[in-house]
């Protein structure tokens, strides 16, 4: 990726959505799984599309990832996704798995599609089963559209704790053609490594094979979703899904295509995008943390190292505190798996410099807490010890997300 | 170790501590690195005692933690131990080891011993730099006694965010003669994996070689204080310290002694008493988290499958707002990563099966409730996958620890 210099290619798309590609239609409604708000949600595309789609690590994946990849392995096409909020439908056993499959088929037979052109996706409790009959009634009440009010109703119907939507849009021109990628995602707890730890959804105009699709999805997860971390803890439901409906007629994208540089770039931004909010919405977060880490031996070192300092809970009460504790991003450091030099570190806050070769430097409390009271908190690690670099994100650890996850379930 | 017969042999000592065994003495002075609260400590025994040490496995050690390897490296042989609060001396540099040898030096002068008979501690703050005068002063006013007054004063001295004392004592035969052995610790935050993660300080009249003292000590380690989490962050300055002054006369413990179970026992007792009270006055803590998993394919596995539930805030959480959400148990078994069979988990919490072969069961909200009102709670899971057996321990998430650690420094 020559991600610097062409990021002028890819512009912004202020207020677009999932339907600002060709040819998506949306919709979400109040199928009665929680009290009052929307809870169930679908993304159709007007022809197949191509997709790719990477999911949660855990163990115990839930029902909905188990029937989304049968549907994917069919013929790597899928033209609609239905996502369910309030139930996660995961350790539902042999019932919840039957479940994910009629949901599926409910959904293709309102919108007269193969079942395998489906995806199936859930949030929310884990352990319970999904109320059928309301899923029926609410799938029967779809009415996609391409209005802001049908992608509001989706991006409501598939948050839980989550106070904000999340969605953005990006283009770049590919062989002249303009080509639009937009993306909506969930999640605020339960956000932590080794994919999603929540879901995503993106839609594109691009024209690309189904196996390059997946193959940039996941080399883009890999710098963007799973370097977020809310809470350190994997969800059984995380999924994001990418669906390429081809409309905007570039010619097919692989990676001896021109522009492939370009188009992964696109992903990139749409995916460090979502990754962000989420981070931002982290569950209590009253800060975004963006952790920079420079100088280790390889990229992915430098990642596991940013990763850990924003998943430190001393860190994240720290920045919560507005407190300057460099000690404890040492700390983080120097639990990671990763070779270090522990006499080269050089730590800065923001514009401030705490430690330098390791040592401690002298630096003035009054402009750091000036500092700490930003929204966005930048730490910045050079380790010294290699061409590896890489970033996390993160936010601090609040009185509130304590309250919400002390709560959530009663 | 023959853990569960001869437990009977294990005697607890109401109101031991670590100058309960024979020879060794203690004090506590407020030398001033604290506003008012003692902050020096020191443990010594009246003859030459044996050690065994294990320490933090951060890749920054503080600069005690060198000095202390240098003393136990000499001839595996120490005779005092002194340990101050306020000031962790890390991440400072050749002038950090140049001031916690100075300590040592000036110990070693007080009490009239070489230099390398004298280990050094220190827990605080990272990255500032002791207050030598200080120190030099505290070491002077040291009065070493074995008054109950003593060791609340050493106690007392090397607390940092900590609420309550930790202290234990227990007794067994060997070779018939009754070997006693106390034990003090500190640390409620900071408090996670692979090793320490605190410091403890263990003393015993038993007689027993340098060498044997460390296996054991390791051996133990690994399934008491290395079971403990109160935060999933790793000090820089931990560690364990066990000091055998031989004063019992009971012949060398070896591995092949008759009475060598009793004594693994006798320590595994005073580290997991150590530990559990450890986890107990964790930061902000209001109950005591214990987990046990069974059938692991390993004991290893079965170790890390516990610490990771024990370790998730999400269940730290849930068990705060007495909140019975098993889902977060399950959650946090998927993202460890020993091999788990998905459909074959039983889960309870005290006496309540929530989970049975990965289906969830039944269950009164009412009764679950009112135990999760209990401050010990107990969390047992069966993975039906192989003989390995564990356990850890930790505490519950609450607004205090973010309270706490939101202004620590400051």
């Amino acid at each position: 990726m020559q991600a610097v210099s062409q990021t002028g290619l890819i512009k912004e798309i202020t207020g677009g959505s999932i339907i600002t590609p060709k040819g998506y239609k949306t919709d979400g409604v109040h199928a009665g799984l929680r009290y009052s708000k929307k809870d169930l949600g679908i993304i159709i595309s007007d022809v197949p599309a191509n997709c790719g789609a990477v999911y949660t690590t855990s163990q115990f994946q839930a029902a909905p990832l188990i029937v989304t990849q049968e549907s994917i392995a069919f013929e790597e096409t899928i033209q609609a996704v239905v996502v369910n909020s309030a139930c996660a439908n995961a350790c539902t056993g042999e019932r919840g798995i039957r479940d994910a499959f009629q949901m599926r088929k409910w959904t293709a037979k309102k919108f007269d599609l193969p079942e395998h052109y489906v995806a199936v996706a859930s949030t929310g409790v884990i352990g319970e089963y999904l109320a059928m009959d309301k899923v029926d009634t609410g799938i029967q009440n779809f009415q996609p559209g391409i209005e802001p009010a049908h992608s509001d109703a989706f991006q409501t119907a598939i948050l839980t704790t989550d106070l904000v939507m999340k969605n953005c849009c990006y283009s770049a021109k590919i062989d002249g053609k303009t080509v639009v990628m937009g993306g909506a995602a969930k999640g605020s707890g339960m956000i932590h490594p080794n994919m999603a730890t929540m879901l995503g959804f993106i839609t594109t105009d691009a024209n690309i094979e189904s196996k390059h699709l997946l193959a940039a999805l996941r080399e883009v997860t890999d710098t963007t979703f799973n370097q977020i971390t809310v809470d350190g803890d994997t969800s059984t439901n995380d999924m994001v899904l990418v669906m390429a409906n081809g409309l905007s007629g570039n010619t097919s994208l692989t990676p001896d295509h021109p522009d492939w540089d370009v188009f992964l770039q696109l992903l990139a931004k749409n995916c460090e995008s979502l990754a962000k909010q989420i981070a931002k919405d982290g569950e209590g977060a009253t800060k975004l943390i963006e952790v920079e880490v420079i100088g280790a031996e390889t990229v992915v070192d430098a990642r596991k190292v940013a990763k850990q300092i924003v998943g430190s809970n001393l860190v994240k009460t720290a920045i919560y505190g507005e407190d300057a504790n460099w000690g404890r991003i040492i700390g983080a450091i120097g639990q990671s798996s990763v070779n270090i030099n522990p006499s080269s570190v050089d730590i800065a806050i923001g514009p401030i410099v705490m430690l330098k070769n390791s040592v401690p430097q002298a630096f003035s409390e009054e402009q750091a807490s000036e500092y700490l009271k930003n929204k966005i908190i930048h730490i910045f690690v050079d380790l010294n010890n290699g061409k590896g670099n890489g970033k996390a994100w993160g936010c601090d650890l609040s009185y509130d997300y304590v309250k919400i996850n002390a709560s959530y379930r009663t």
